[in-house]
């Protein structure tokens, strides 16, 4: 038969058990975390109707779509993000679920990116958010959320940098900007990566900012130190400007919710150079660094927008809500050493020594399972040595193992496959101290 | 602004939160179980070469399957099920991962089915399976998992009928009817839906088969009893084929081996009519009913093929596993009344009161966090009365009320929302009685 070359598409890629056990470690913390503050999962599908999807996207993700016509005639398209997918939610699940709704969404995207980047065309992404609510609250609950959630994985050296659209939006008012303020957001959003040379020109170019103007914005996003200092700085730069006013008050509000929860000082920072490319942002905006790895970029970003799902519905829906970067997660835990303690197997390994004792050391794995071990049996009688090479490579904790003469004995030997060292144990009915002996040797509880 | 009718794709479906909470908690069964067994997770694409998927479906999977162009002009198709792209992942790289190789895949697969039969065209499937190993342990194991996961659901009634292509094999060698057993086992897979007579005209027009033989294979079909007797009644009915006599004797290994395990007589049934449609199994087959919900059909089939891979690659690749019906499974749990106790919100309901207190409420939420606590603050200082039919909504079952006299005495009432009974508490600095009070209403260890 002639064959098939096995292989993926450009872009895509597989999981093989460790990376997978990764990221489904990951997820579940992410799950975890959601819903100690009351979020709820959906879902949506992967296939929406193409206007749903075209409707609020930028050009580029228009692009990057994939998109075709079904077998019915109806032009589809892959969902490239959560966010759309949810406005089409909200607006017409909303009367059933009632606000304040908070949910959060883990599932696949799709886009047809240039992989020269070094980019996907299919990732996962994980986002959180609550819908149907101003209070300053929930924009609170967000910062929480990703500070849980990052210590609850084993990091705790990051910096969540806040900042609030309608300073930004205020300083502009005051400089006479206000109608470019998507070109100048653009444009400072390049600052880390351009440097200041280059954004003067692109605001000048795109924005018409003469020097003057310039010089305020640049000096907005060098304000440095502690959260009193900066906030003292830009309250002088938004005085007048009623919505910069308010913008600073909110993000004074958020850092003394943040604290009075428990936020340490150094995972939380006011950076009013943060502005988030994103133009539907109106309020809070969040991003998220890890201090050994600023390279990696920002592991969860997100903000407070006015009306999620205008393009579906006339009730307005403000929202905030942030996105964790799973990928940019995984390969920094990969980085730190710092990958989830889960073995991508089970603890206990069961060689088999003997085909006609097959059925005992079946029974005596279910009874180490019925106790909350995780047990492999190896399914066939090859030599031992070739049975322990094998569980050396997956992982397990301890092996339980029984020949012959233990069979004769009544006993068997527990290995301590770290250590290297093993004790006998006696083999009752109810395989009792050879449960406690393994659960001891393992830590569960 | 024009707006967009906010809807989903015929046959498609959103996930609201209880419905999707249910899935999650299903399919966090599913994994814990597939893991005990070191059964690890993988993941693959949900888009391949087309001419991966189209090698080895039926011309039905072919007809149903979403494909298209994507921008770089590659002919690609949506997964249909998790087995083609488990043949193509296993060719690939089972060099790196070695035999035997044990994988679970969680997944959603597309097919645009008619929806008239109330099917959906985007789905789950929870597929385990071992590679690379004839033993009959593993055939074991595949019962064992079955069995251990329905009970880890709360479902006790339900039966997993085994049998093995190698007796339906053997049967047919004896009655001459060797060369048309894949037109003799799709009649026969049709029995309990059509009936004898139609099934009777099936074998003539496509098996060629004659009355005589049509009431051999009626017969076996109809072979019931204790596992004893039908073990003897279908040695009977292969003897003199080395085929059909090695099915028996894997047969009966496979029971004792699940008898060995655990697996309850009333749990486990031989039934020789079990065949399962799909042409792959040469081995064990499996079916799994439940004892009240009969017309659900099976919630987890499977089986053991000779060669998973052969598309792929001139390496031999037996293997064994099953596939788990989540739809019905969650259908069964609704109707059973055992939808998973997961409410689809955090246990503890804090009210927001006074809106000046908030940094407070939120800094007690946070001690209640750290102590394993999963707790939601209502985001606004609403009426009380708005408050708690949110959180009536929602289903906590503990609410804490900490108001104006609260704050001035130092303490707060918690109430049990099921009971409707509140106790006072003091609030301490580390808010040590209230958490202990919450976890024992909550039952948490």
């Amino acid at each position: 038969m002639a064959q098939i070359t096995p292989r993926t598409l450009k872009g895509f890629r597989d999981y093989l058990p460790e990376a997978m056990a990764a990221r489904e470690a990951l997820i579940e913390t992410a799950k975890r975390t959601y819903r100690s503050y009351g979020f709820s999962p959906i879902d949506t599908p992967a296939l929406e109707h193409l206007e749903v999807l075209t409707g609020k996207g930028s050009d580029e993700t228009d692009k990057q779509m994939y998109r075709f016509e079904d077998a019915g005639g109806r032009t589809v398209g892959m969902r490239f993000d959560l966010t759309v997918p949810l406005a089409r939610f909200a607006a017409q699940h909303i009367q059933t679920l009632g606000t304040p709704f908070k949910r959060y969404h883990i599932a696949t995207v799709w886009r047809g990116e240039n992989t020269q980047a070094g980019r996907y065309r299919e990732f996962m992404q994980c986002d959180f958010d609550t819908i149907g609510t101003k209070s300053p609250v929930a924009d609170a609950e967000m910062v929480l959320v990703v500070n849980d959630l990052l210590r609850a994985i084993g990091i705790q050296q990051f910096t969540i940098s806040v900042n609030n659209r309608m300073v930004l939006n205020g300083v502009l008012e005051n400089l006479g900007l206000a109608e470019q303020s998507a070109a100048v957001l653009r444009a400072l959003d390049k600052l880390g990566k351009i440097g200041p040379q280059k954004v003067a020109d692109e605001l000048l170019r795109t924005a018409g900012a003469d020097r003057s103007q310039t010089e305020k914005l640049l000096a907005l996003s060098s304000v440095q130190g502690d959260d009193d200092v900066v906030l003292d700085q830009i309250r002088r730069l938004v005085e007048g400007s009623e919505i910069g006013e308010q913008g600073v008050a909110q993000l004074q509000e958020l850092l003394a919710a943040c604290r009075a929860s428990g936020v340490p000082a150094e995972n939380l920072k006011l950076d009013v150079s943060i502005a988030r490319g994103l133009d539907y942002y109106t309020g809070t905006v969040i991003e998220t660094t890890l201090d050994q790895l600023p390279a990696i970029g920002s592991v969860a970003s997100g903000g407070r927008y006015d009306n999620l799902a205008e393009l579906f519905t006339k009730q307005e829906l403000p929202g905030v809500g942030a996105s964790l970067g799973l990928d940019r997660l995984l390969e920094a835990l990969r980085q730190l050493n710092l990958s989830p303690c889960t073995p991508p197997s089970a603890d206990v390994f069961v060689p088999l020594f003997d085909k006609d004792h097959t059925n005992d050391y079946l029974s005596i794995a279910a009874k180490l399972r019925r106790s909350g071990l995780r047990v492999e049996v190896y399914p066939e009688a090859k030599k031992l040595g070739k049975q322990l090479q094998y569980a050396d490579r997956r992982g397990f904790r301890a092996a339980v193992i029984i020949g012959a003469d233990e069979f004769a004995a009544g006993n068997c030997q527990v290995k301590d496959l770290s250590e290297g060292v093993s004790h006998t144990c006696v083999l009752s009915e109810d395989a009792s101290e050879l449960i406690e002996q393994l659960q001891t040797l393992i830590g569960v509880e």
